[in-house]
């Protein structure tokens, strides 16, 4: 996402004004249980409010925003129900997931997606794709803008003949839980993508690397998991299930929380933009807006930052008090990465209302990239947000659009956007960044901490060296 | 629209149970206007109820559904004002419209897309592209599935310049009308088209017809016209506006009425349907159901039956007496074919509670067509029907999917379709009947009366001509 959205006139876009908050009341009960989670942000904060520990088993009620459905969908199996669904799940026919399958098990049994039960049926998978929304039985609607499916081959499909629940196999071969009175129905990828994307263009990096080579039918049904769904790979402790989001946030007290999804390193442009937002919420009224600042976990394209590499910038900006984190709570979204823009944003910001957000910020061409085939942006970069302050179920969310920041050339800090006097102004966007990681240049002073523009310096060292070496390989 | 469709559990739809209807309630005041109306089919019936034109200079007060939004759309310019509008319009800037431009204007002005008032601005474009609906200030939904817009090319935005109204050119020449406070944005065509079809695939008729050879710009605004758009080919006395149609519905008392969208000559399988419709709906308790017959009548593909040729055929069924003119109105729908299956169905269903139908019928694959490119259908001719059961802003209307009808080979008639004794019946798609028809074969005794058949028999027979004379002028 990148800082160069210019100011402009959005029809329908309430600034600051917000909908359906209730600052002060408490109306959700919640019982808070109390979290053995390693994250090191949340530890940076315990260490400053050693009493804020003490209630960590009381039950206390929550200030924050309903999660769509009205509750929170959590599927993972009760410990002492494990050992009889295993068992069972032995005897059904087996799906083996990839690892993109497994990230949407793990995104729907944490209730990312309420009040989504599994992976869609195809009345649900239709209502996503012409109306990007699910009406309940009660009427209402809420948001859901991606197709959120399981794909199997001709095989699966004969091997589960008329079965009515399967087993799900990671990746590495375990069973990590089952669908349940499965659906199976057509899988049409060009109309699916083209509704999802907008276009059907070769090059797309999620229909490249996950549907083209999918199978022609999909599965949906009720999910259940056998336990927390784990990567292994170090991070895990930032993992925080929308459950254990919200107890963070009641745990501290917030009576606002505003969501920031990023895929990028973060500068002092964003974290300009996020002190100002904090401290224009105080001015509202809210006595504690917390700050979730989101990085996306899940898959994304080949040229963008790693996670690991990403999620240690972050920690540098935090550590070196750009961002306070008293009032930040740095957390990886498990979503995979579709790059479908419009579409996408939608889902971004109502997976992060099931996470206790009340507010959404959002910029410039949110979920977008260039078009693979054409020399122009996929997405009318407006389309976003006006998309998103539209979209049906997702009126209770307080939609921030992006102010512009930019890098100020008398000042030597990052800045909001003067256009009295534009030309003192400097905008650096993600690909710029990325060429000074790559050439070892030095971005202005005061663009990033010191501490965080290193871990992309050593990233970009490293990428070139192992390159070195591959070609030093082939041409052997 | 053919009578293929299997009988199958679909979810959500609700067969003969009725949605808000209100059967007995007398709950919207409208003034009834004599209709100089030529339509012969009124005629029929007038002449049979002479009674009934006693009251058509009374107010009425009418049972029907409300028009989406409220309030039924009409957008002619007062007698008295023409004067002053028409010279205005002089000096704006000129947009010329071609014939399928034309169609919109005659669509919009008469309310068949109410609460729209005008080609859409970016906000309700992409509404519209997005959710398949609009929001209303009230915050209620009104379905709104096709984007209605009108594009202009670079050169027409340059001659617009900054001026806040233009004139409506028609392609005859004359200024018909304008367009006020008007809004000109990007025309992606490419995301128009993905979204609205499912696919980018070329050779799809209206894409190929209308958005490729468009301007790259969508201008969007308040539409004004002088007068109601007439085409002065002979049918104009069959488009019936829908405050006409809903005159003319409660002139005749209708306490329900059921609409029939079609594109096809009328065989004995429909008229049963139709018949059969009208006797479930006098079960449930309504006195007087009135069908709505109601054959689209703007743009379609080159081998459809021609408009002219499908009315001919119609009134043959109706003097024919195979449906009753008593209980039948059959009027032109002027908007043009998309053949966007799904999407388009919506639209078909919307328009027709404007003009006050709160039944729909809707059958196999409804506004689908053959995959231009693959050997497939190009929608699950399911989904269109699962589309509209579940679509925004249209939860009011009746859904009443097709039976199955097919040819009784033992009763040597249309019947519906008995599974028990498939093999005595015979299905005989739309293209085997034009098949038929353009051999000179005789369709089965009781597939269609043979006044109508006789209509078609003799197109494809002067269709032949005229590709025999083309043929002799190349040879030549």
């Amino acid at each position: 996402m990148s800082l160069m959205i210019r100011s402009s006139y959005v029809s329908h876009i309430t600034l600051f004004q917000p909908r359906n908050s209730k600052p002060s009341s408490f109306t959700n009960q919640i019982s808070f249980l109390s979290s053995s989670n390693n994250n090191p942000f949340l530890n940076l904060v315990y260490k400053r409010n050693l009493t804020m520990q003490s209630v960590s088993k009381m039950t206390v009620k929550s200030s924050l925003i309903d999660p769509d459905g009205g509750e929170l969908v959590e599927l993972i199996v009760p410990e002492t129900e494990i050992g009889v669904k295993k068992a069972e799940s032995e005897t059904m026919p087996k799906v083996k997931l990839n690892q993109i399958d497994l990230e949407w098990v793990h995104v729907i049994s944490e209730g990312w997606a309420s009040p989504l039960k599994g992976f869609m049926r195809e009345d649900e998978y239709l209502q996503s794709l012409h109306f990007n929304s699910l009406r309940l039985k009660n009427g209402t609607f809420v948001n859901m803008s991606l197709p959120i499916v399981l794909a199997i081959d001709d095989d699966t499909k004969e091997q589960i003949g008329s079965s009515e629940n399967v087993a799900l196999v990671c990746p590495q071969g375990d069973i990590i839980g089952s669908l349940r009175s499965v659906e199976i129905y057509k899988h049409n990828k060009e109309e699916r993508i083209a509704r999802t994307w907008g276009t059907t263009s070769p090059g797309l990096p999620y229909v490249e690397e996950y549907i083209t080579p999918s199978g022609n039918w999909l599965i949906g049904g009720d999910l259940e998991v056998f336990e927390p769904i784990k990567y292994n790979d170090g991070l895990d402790h930032y993992r925080l299930s929308p459950k254990q989001l919200r107890e963070e946030f009641d745990n501290r007290q917030a009576d606002a929380v505003f969501a920031f999804q990023l895929r990028n390193p973060v500068h002092n442009g964003h974290a300009l933009l996020m002190n100002d937002t904090r401290k224009r919420l105080l001015e509202m009224g809210y006595k504690n807006p917390v700050l979730l600042l989101h990085p996306l976990g899940g898959f994304t394209k080949a040229d963008d930052v790693p996670l690991d590499v990403r999620m240690e910038q972050h920690s540098k900006v935090l550590e070196d008090g750009v961002l306070d984190p008293k009032t930040t709570i740095v957390s990886i979204f498990p979503s995979p990465m579709h790059y479908a823009g419009p579409t996408e944003v939608q889902w971004h910001a109502k997976a992060r209302i099931n996470a206790g957000a009340n507010f959404y910020i959002v910029g410039r061409d949110p979920a977008g990239m260039g078009h693979p085939t054409e020399k122009r942006d996929l997405y009318d970069p407006d389309h976003g947000k006006r998309v998103l302050s539209m979209a049906p179920g997702l009126e209770k969310l307080n939609i921030l659009p992006f102010r512009v920041a930019a890098y100020d050339t008398i000042e030597k800090k990052m800045a909001f956007f003067d256009p009295s006097r534009a030309k003192e102004f400097l905008f650096i966007s993600g690909t710029k960044m990325r060429t000074y990681a790559r050439t070892g240049e030095n971005p202005p002073d005061g663009f990033m901490c010191p501490s965080g523009w290193n871990v992309l310096v050593k990233y970009y060292e490293s990428l070139q060296e192992s390159e070195a070496k591959q070609q030093a390989v082939v041409s052997a």
